[in-house]
């Protein structure tokens, strides 16, 4: 029986074009991953993901599956793995799975990581990580307007376009604001599931609250109305990192 | 009278050749900076800066002064500089100064930060900022090796090759090492001033005790040696960033 490895994976995703693109040549975190495991292999090698992360979105808790034929143990397969991947890309963890583990379908939680960067002038050290929000936020109303999204609701007005996805019901178990204004600021989002672009969205939404444009009851009202033309902007992918999955 | 101002400045040194380049053509930071006051000023400008940071060192809080023909009061410069500077160099605050202002001769004292990563794999999104050092470090160890440096001491066996400088007495105010072994350390250095890749070796020597290589009291052999090829390897670039300057 062909063997599967459980990977955990780190990515600066500023150079990627996501994690699975559409179109051919493209340089994605699959298909990085794909060509380093079919070289070891011998063989095209196939490799599902937990989620797929959007362009320029990072990780450091992706986790993913590979069936290769391979008589390297687990910590030799990472090691032989970070030998032939870029510097944007690593296999932080490597483990035996059992046949048939689908990282996608049995995972039971994420977390996402979101940075804004808060200062008045862009910061190049944080340029590939944060998102720049020049205007001062107001914390206390950022949490205010966060509250109302923890637990299990119809998450409709914050799915990105084009998502074929008919069931938008998931649990929020947690959205945590913390930092500082006129500083670092990281809005953290657990759950058991995720719509596409539903962190940016939510994010983009309750940065026109943290800034006074509106008043906290409005991202309650955004999710009430189930309907995506209500919710703010969608935030850049700069400063969104996929920071664990639970299984 | 020409006005002076005094600028503060943020960069990721990843891509600029240091602050100060001998070589015509090379990307510094000090090109950069005098290209785009040169454009607004619309004649050559004179740019000096605090410390002269090597290729792949950052700042948070490096200073400059700029003498310029300007009509341009400060908060409207630094706009104005900030929409002609690339992504990875920006001013963070800008001042108007009195007349021969000498960021290097005036500093009285500077702030660098040294990161290291200490997890077993190299990290994709710390890969810009943090040296990786594979081998568990003893905090304890390295606290205890850094302690003798606090002080007035001849620190000449840290001084980097080819320093004209012969008067190599420096105040170190403040030596921490902050973080965790298997994550992320911290080495923060405060003093009066500091000698060429002076932060890097010391950075390097107490690695060596971090590592188990060394005893903590090597360090102090080291620095009583007054030699400088007793100390440890010099730590690469990108882990350093000069946070401060004080005046």
């Amino acid at each position: 029986m062909i063997p599967t490895f459980r990977l955990t994976l780190e990515y600066d995703g500023s150079e990627f074009a996501g994690w699975q693109s559409q179109a051919q040549g493209e340089r994605t975190v699959q298909a990085t991953l794909v060509s380093a495991l079919s070289e070891i292999a011998g063989a095209e090698v196939r490799v599902t993901g937990a989620g797929r992360t959007d362009a320029g979105v990072h990780a450091e808790g992706q986790v993913a599956a590979a069936e290769l034929e391979t008589r390297l143990d687990a910590e030799t397969l990472l090691r032989a793995l970070n030998a032939r991947l870029p510097r944007d890309l690593a296999v932080v963890a490597c483990a035996q799975a059992r046949a048939g583990f689908d990282p996608r379908r049995e995972a039971v939680g994420k977390r996402y990581r979101y940075g804004v960067w808060n200062g008045r002038v862009a910061s190049p050290v944080r340029r590939r990580r944060f998102h720049h929000v020049p205007g001062a936020l107001d914390l206390a109303a950022l949490r205010l307007g966060a509250a109302p999204l923890c637990g299990r609701h119809d998450f409709t007005s914050f799915q990105g376009a084009g998502s074929a996805v008919t069931d938008r019901v998931r649990s929020l178990r947690c959205v945590e604001v913390a930092g500082e204004a006129r500083g670092e600021i990281f809005f953290t989002f657990e759950g058991d599931g995720f719509l596409r672009h539903m962190v940016r969205n939510v994010v983009g939404t309750l940065l026109e609250v943290g800034l006074g444009r509106r008043p906290p009851g409005w991202v309650a009202e955004v999710l009430a109305a189930r309907d995506r033309t209500r919710a703010g902007p969608t935030a850049p992918a700069r400063g969104l990192t996929l920071v664990r999955v639970d299984y």
